[in-house]
């Protein structure tokens, strides 16, 4: 899915299912860093027009679902507790390019940026597909199509920039690295990753 | 205006209008900037569901405000440049008290953002009232409205946790801390504080 290597564990999304607070709090927070992640990359490279174009509605978008989250939790008598580390996102971030080429790391914040919405979007696939809650279904199964434009959105945005060559390679380089922190995670079921 | 204890000085406005194009630059990242602000507090205090619920349309309406900014600077051929440092915003922030009772910081927190929000939208009433172009002549008559309701709400959210005496008063301190700030900063044309 979305050029993934490893396919999230099959027990996850039965541990999530029974514990579905705890999923929706950490989901709340990874569209509210989401949108973060993407305001810092407006402040960092304002002189990039593209970009500022191009991330701008996704800023609305993602605090769109922040809001549509808190909106479930609201409905279920859950309430936003504090945000848990994100180890998952923790790791990757260590991958980005510090020194050499500013366009380096440039480009390696907007992959992680894409990989972080790949993974989401194949985790909100398997809740559409599997989890008994209805309204929820459809929830994440609209939130699955949306994840799944921002990532290309951002391997556009990576293309306006770089040559397309050295993009496909520092994703691939990227999607190998992602699959081998997924693979030494532990499966928990009160995270989205 | 909104209890604000200076009114700017009348220079201001003639010298905005012909640094518009800085006038725009500097307001995009005010719109950022409040609804970055809006973000940080529901990160901090997310066990107060009033705050959560107060504060997250809040953030959809900044960010809406910075879309239509950018449109705007679009529309005159004007880019998003570097962000400028915002003296305004740091000496006031300067204002708010660490140790203590954790509710002097959080009041403070609060009142920072309404007393910003309320010279904004001062500062947007002159705009409406005196520049020459229509477009943002309405634009910013509309921005001055929905300023003014983020003021009241940031002074409401703090009545919600606080008492209604307690708030008051340190409201109007802060009034005069912020009326002595404008009246010490330099009149300049490419900032909107």
């Amino acid at each position: 899915m979305l050029g993934l290597k490893l396919p999230t564990d099959p027990r996850w999304v039965n541990i999530a299912e029974k514990n579905i607070e705890d999923i929706l709090i950490d989901h709340a927070y990874c569209e509210q860093k989401a949108a973060s992640s993407c305001i810092s990359l407006i402040v960092q490279y304002p002189e990039k027009d593209k970009l500022v174009e191009m991330l701008t509605p996704v800023v609305a978008e993602e605090w769109n679902h922040f809001e549509r989250v808190i909106e479930e939790m609201n409905k279920r008598g859950f309430k936003l507790g504090r945000q848990r580390k994100d180890e998952y996102v923790a790791k990757l971030l260590k991958h980005i390019r510090k020194g050499g080429h500013p366009d380096n790391q440039f480009l390696d914040k907007l992959l992680v940026c894409a990989l972080i919405e790949a993974r989401s979007c194949e985790r909100f696939r398997l809740l559409s597909e599997d989890i008994a809650d209805d309204e929820l279904k459809k929830f994440y199964y609209e939130l699955m199509i949306s994840e799944a434009n921002h990532y290309v959105n951002f391997v556009n945005l990576a293309k306006e920039y770089l040559p397309e060559e050295t993009v496909k390679t520092r994703l691939d380089e990227l999607l190998e690295i992602e699959a081998d922190i997924v693979l030494n995670l532990e499966v928990r079921g009160d995270r989205m990753h």
